[in-house]
């Protein structure tokens, strides 16, 4: 569902011409009507980056689940519920020249989904099994046809965050993981601040902590270095 | 966690003196520290009666889970996260004149929860097993000593709503019982109206559809009438 549309008038500025997506927020994974599983993201950092790479004149495709933040002005909202919702709504945005995931996709989904309110059973415990979800993050990495020239991943990790991190950047095959850690304690995961580690052939670089819309400013521009 | 005192001039009304307190929202029961599970409910109908009962004077406690909806003016807010928490912060609550149980409560808990971020495991699906929640409802409305003159439980329901909700007051023991249904097609769940049915020893008496601000205006009404 597309909400509002790219204003006619892009930004100018380093990102003219590029064609971005950007994921962002939760997914929330249904239960029955009434229940869902849900990943905690504000959707802060996703759509500061949205709003920064927008500002640098990049034509934004956003991809957002049920997030706090309202999204930013001047991209394209696609709004989404599940990961499977989202991975439908990355493809149709592409081709892109970038892509930067920095949902909090659910792993897995809930099979054989209610569409009646579960009921306590005899027991008083209901079963559920899981499914796993659309990879979005390694799919668009390995297309083979028409991946984007820059793919940036997310790891929100609560311990060994450069391990983690770098591991998944290899199993994913994406170009950056934007890694940080989220642990109750960082006052990160729906704070305003972040503390990130930028992982790159190059190798890991910690920024220091700072604004989240600190972040996504140097984010795009280096995603603008990147595409230029 | 307390965010707001109740203002210290109490509206007047017909409700003066009488003490209430309101469950609202959902409760989110944590996996791991970044997934956890909720249920779908905006607040909105539970904040318009806690509204509704302290402009007609009551001096409300609001115990409300993670809403959409702000929490109204004037009453004393206890914000809480899990079905466990809301027990507690209601059982804090009493002694109390009323109980209006509004809010959608997990009926169940997951366990062993994690303090760390859950990894795929080697076959890729994790396991969770659950535990029931307090049933605060029926804990409230069973209570021998210390209970409410007046316990209002709230039932969303998808189908059969009228069976469903009936023998759900007898088995809590609660006095009257808000019916509805929320069944996707019906527009309830997250909007702006309601179409309630109220179940008390009389029978079952049909409101017609209305704003929420509207119900919980009827239904506090209804309250100061009982307990006056």
């Amino acid at each position: 569902e597309i909400v509002s549309a790219v204003e006619a008038h892009l930004a100018d500025g380093p990102l003219k011409g590029k064609r971005i997506v950007v994921t962002s927020g939760p997914t929330h994974e249904p239960i029955d009507p009434v229940r869902y599983i849900a990943n905690r993201s504000s959707g802060a950092q996703g759509t500061a980056i949205a709003r920064a790479l927008a500002a640098m004149g990049a034509e934004v495709v956003f991809v957002t689940g049920p997030a706090e933040v309202p999204p930013p002005e001047g991209v394209k909202v696609v709004l989404i519920q599940t990961a499977q919702e989202m991975m439908e709504a990355v493809e149709a945005a592409l081709p892109a020249d970038a892509g930067v995931f920095a949902a909090a996709v659910a792993d897995w989904h809930v099979e054989g989904t209610s569409d009646r309110k579960l009921k306590k059973s005899k027991d008083g415990l209901p079963t559920l099994s899981f499914a796993e979800n659309p990879d979005i993050l390694k799919t668009i990495s390995q297309r083979t046809e028409g991946r984007p020239a820059l793919v940036v991943g997310f790891a929100a990790e609560t311990n060994d965050v450069l391990a983690h991190a770098t591991a998944k950047r290899a199993r994913k095959g994406c170009d950056w993981i934007v890694a940080n850690d989220v642990s109750p304690g960082t006052g990160i995961m729906g704070g305003t601040e972040n503390a990130v580690t930028l992982i790159t052939d190059d190798g890991a670089e910690d920024w220091p902590r700072m604004g989240k819309d600190a972040v996504a400013a140097r984010l795009a521009k280096r995603i603008a270095a990147a595409l230029a």
